[in-house]
């Protein structure tokens, strides 16, 4: 009966949710700049009336009396679920929340300019104020969850991960990374790679990009690919909506960013629909989100056996041209280069973005280091890592992500969870199936990727914790391990 | 005080149904298929959400307490728009509202299939349930206002309306409305028209409308126009969308209709900014609405002074052709021809359709015919009024318009008082401003018919009644005379 009652009032905080993405896509990708205000507003409406219900004072009475009531073990694991979310929204006050909330729209709104103008004096003076409500919320978290502050903010994201495992994680990458680096760009460097020649007409970009989400197998009967300035998978699982940034004079980005948020949109797409509408029938966390873009778009798409199969397709989208050619395309999209944007890296610098961002971001909410510290220990580790100095280059060093500018401290560390749980379960999945480049070879080999992927990861929304999920899935606990050897197989041309 | 609280109450379900428009917007224009169950859940949901809030208790606290407060004239009208819409919400029992909504849809969803085969038999198992539901809101609704039945089904679209009026009008309509389709078929018999030879591309269809809705001061900041299968006009004033249907043999049809949806587009962009989110601030009725496409489309959009900007902007779209000379299209735009379908009715033989549905529908309503009664009257009726005859032809005939088959009785009446709304403001417009013939070759001419409906009608919002409203725009109360004078000039070259 009470579990009755918390599975309508979630399903009734699913129906707003879906309202709510609904109307946050149209706000990406189709409302007029008019529009703005009236939707925030509206949009800010429907948030405060989800925290009302999911914080009410008659869930805690339901909670205790579900303990009691006999559920089978799926529901008891759903009641798990149900509490978590109520416990991260309860644990705040409302005016705590408000004034976060304040404080990020206002200096994320000044930074779309500061950025612009490298003004990191500008920012500091916003910035401050969100990193001491950010600090006040990772103390009561943590007052309330045990553990680290920072680890309470982890938690949002990434459930059941905590900094101890992260710190021996990212100290094992930083062992072997930069060298990996001064290796690989050594070797490419007598690699030649021929640019494809543009224009490509943004027409023919979008209907090549949805022939490649069909190959991969995005049902558009239950989704859709538009524009947008900044490129998210959004919706709901019934109606995933990705979007995509189109450059007329370069494809292979917009390409990757297509088969990338298909990866996000499989997951989303194979959800159980039997738990629909629960939090348990939701993604695992941020990290195995991003392990399905990044199996999509790193360990399948960039493999020369998928890579293969784009000639035909290019010259049919484009006409041929010699960049075409299915070798000079496996070299293109496995290209390193070391460079001042997370966004724009490869798989094998992108760790170096994370790790400094997660050292700089933990010892901030912990109170090691002020927010005015920033620049400093940012050109110092870029150049540690990457060979390369932002002194008074802000704009391309710590002014250039949008995360800390509303206070999202936490959720850098989940894209390179992604690409160790990416590489894990590729290596699972090969061990199981057959390599790639044999399944790559067989008519029904992507189809048998997906299938295991269904049974493994998809299916299992959050029935399982993160790493009961990774274990079920390849036999062992999250390791950096599979990661060094897929990046040393694929750029090295070392096989274990 | 609780001026204050209603206030707030309001505009929180003015945030919601911001979002639930979006969403619907969504669901006809970008939505795929298979996301229907749960949009429409997620909306159904929200409905529910809205209707609690409009009738809730307090409201009623509030009410009793605001009236006592020091309001504003204009805060005394917000608060009588308040208690109309509460009152209106919360007359019905529940299980009454939640009966009518699923013989609606069950009738609506049979009815798709069922038009399509003819299939009158079939359709009124159904019907007869949503006719007793109807009867029954009808009756309680009555019971709670006075009045007679049907005039509380009319006073949700057309408030302060009432049979009486109605039958005055159209009793005057029927006198001389169908000697004058004949004299215009047989004055017409003789005209010659060339028709535009297609294939007219989509594209070119839909660049062609966003130019005439530029011309028409259809902001697109704060809107935008996409496709759907049913033309209509949705969003919220900040962010207004309307829709088209294209189809490439005929752009004739699609182009009035993006006109026709400008109208109701501009009456909501023109909504007053400092009453947004009250119901004072919204729209005064449907019959006005439809003024304002019909002022839109029928007085202004066909008036040769208009369809002589036409040229060029159709052979810059579809090249040159015979048909595209400007007396050719003003005959094309004003051809009359009675057939059976309602929505491709010209002007004139426009309220004979709706004539026969206002009759039919008050007396279904009012127990003096049963459902069963429906085919037999409506084959008289357009035999009497258009001398076509539907025995047999359901399909055409009364099988032909969705708004039965959920309930929505009292609604058609408002097409025909746009009409004539529309003629009677298009006149007064032009004796306080000049001609349109003469404002129509002047470079501001446009712009000043728009400024004398922002005036008059557009930002009056709900401050007044429809009545007070229509008097103050013209200086009469609403009468059938001007629309029988616009009919006489246009299409008998008859001028006062």
């Amino acid at each position: 009966m009470s579990y009755a009652l918390l599975s309508r009032r979630f399903h009734q905080l699913h129906h707003f949710a879906h309202l709510s993405a609904i109307c946050g896509w149209d706000q990406a990708t189709m409302m007029p700049e008019g529009g703005n205000d009236a939707r925030a507003a509206a949009l800010a409406e429907l948030s405060l009336l989800m925290h009302e219900r999911l914080t009410a004072p008659e869930l805690a009475d339901w909670f205790a009396a579900a303990q009691a009531e006999s559920l089978t073990p799926a529901q008891q694991i759903s009641l798990q679920e149900m509490q978590r979310r109520h416990r991260q929204a309860s644990v705040l006050p409302g005016d705590l929340v408000q004034a976060k909330s304040l404080a990020g729209s206002g200096c994320e709104h000044a930074w779309r300019r500061q950025r612009r103008e490298n003004d990191w004096a500008g920012f500091l003076t916003n910035f401050q104020e969100v990193v001491a409500l950010s600090r006040e919320e990772a103390a009561i978290r943590a007052e309330a969850n045990g553990g680290r502050p920072y680890d309470s903010l982890l938690d949002l994201y990434e459930p059941g991960m905590n900094c101890t495992q992260i710190d021996g994680l990212f100290a094992e990458l930083q062992q072997w990374l930069p060298d990996l680096i001064r290796q690989v760009t050594e070797r490419q460097a007598t690699e030649s790679v021929i640019l494809p020649q543009g224009p490509f007409a943004t027409a023919a970009q979008q209907d090549l990009g949805r022939q490649i989400m069909g190959l991969l197998g995005f049902d558009f009967s239950r989704g859709r690919q538009d524009v947008s300035a900044h490129p998210f998978c959004g919706g709901v699982p019934s109606d995933v909506r990705i979007t995509t940034r189109f450059d007329e004079a370069d494809f292979t980005q917009s390409l990757m960013g297509i088969i990338h948020e298909t990866g996000h949109a499989r997951y989303e797409q194979g959800l159980p629909a039997q738990w629909q509408g629960l939090p348990v029938g939701e993604a695992r966390s941020m990290g195995i989100h991003e392990s399905q873009s990044l199996f999509f778009e790193m360990q399948l798409a960039r493999h020369p056996g998928f890579v293969a199969q784009l000639p035909p397709l290019l010259e049919a989208s484009f006409g041929p041209q010699p960049a075409f050619a299915a070798d000079n395309l496996a070299r293109l999209y496995t290209r390193v280069a070391p460079g001042y944007i997370r966004v724009d890296a490869d798989e094998v610098t992108y760790p170096a973005h994370i790790m400094l961002r997660y050292e700089i971001e933990k010892r901030l909410i912990e109170g090691d280091i002020e927010a005015r510290d920033i620049p400093e220990l940012w050109d110092l580790r870029m150049q540690q890592y990457l060979g390369l100095s932002t002194a008074g280059n802000d704009k391309d060093g710590c002014l250039q992500d949008i995360h800390w500018t509303d206070g999202s401290f936490g959720y850098f560390p989940s894209y390179t969870l992604g690409a160790l749980y990416a590489a894990q379960l590729a290596e699972a999945l090969q061990q199981q199936l057959g390599s790639f480049a044999s399944l790559l070879s067989q008519p029904d080999g992507l189809g048998n990727i997906f299938a295991w992927l269904q049974q493994h990861i998809w299916q299992q929304a959050s029935l399982l914790d993160t790493d009961a999920l990774i274990r079920q899935a390849t036999g062992t606990p999250l390791s950096v391990a599979p990661f060094r050897r897929h990046l040393q197989a694929r750029y090295l041309g070392r096989h274990a």
